[in-house]
């Protein structure tokens, strides 16, 4: 079945979220947004694009930064509210200059730093 | 630091988007909401436990399937407003029957089932 942006459910903001993966070691980078035509740009480019809700604007991760994100393979859930890309991350995904986004643990009911910045 | 789970960044509705991964495989299993009382529900009893929008009740994963997520490590991300759970997941986690909720891929522009029911 051939795939269109357009039959994804997206938010009142016209949102879908989308989980980064790290292709090569399963690690959970990081969850941004897209809308229908970062969506398309995603598949056409192969280079993972987002929706900046901050900066209402698109977002090719790594555009400024060099921490570029190319897709290795795009998954849709089964409600198709969800999406998740394998990248090859270059460089870290988080804005902290941290591999992942989800550094911080709760453990005992504290929050434990799990990265340093690289 | 001490968590507290009105720290975290919530939707207008009071919602936090949470990722279950396979705390052994590293497969991405699903994406679901979770609001601040399901976050402390989470940590308090290990049984990994959300928000069913649809329902608009709270659902510990697995209560009438059996096929619960057992808490294994809880990530905040760096802007707090999106959640890690890895987790020890019993029988499949969609609920399809299949192992992941991203058993869809798109590939050349057509969409690829991945994974059958179990």
């Amino acid at each position: 079945m051939s795939f269109d942006p357009a039959t994804l459910k997206y938010s009142d903001q016209g949102l879908i979220p989308a989980i980064a993966q790290d292709d090569a070691t399963g690690e959970v980078l990081m969850m941004a947004w897209m809308n229908a035509e970062a969506v398309r740009q995603t598949l056409d480019t192969g280079r993972v694009t987002y929706w900046s809700r901050s900066r209402q604007s698109f977002w090719v991760k790594g555009e400024s930064s060099g921490n570029v994100q190319e897709l290795v393979d795009f998954r849709v859930d089964c409600d198709r509210d969800c999406l998740l890309v394998r990248v090859r991350q270059t460089g870290p995904a988080c804005h902290t200059n941290r591999r992942s986004c989800f550094y911080t643990a709760v453990r005992d009911g504290t929050e434990v730093e799990l990265m340093k910045p690289e």
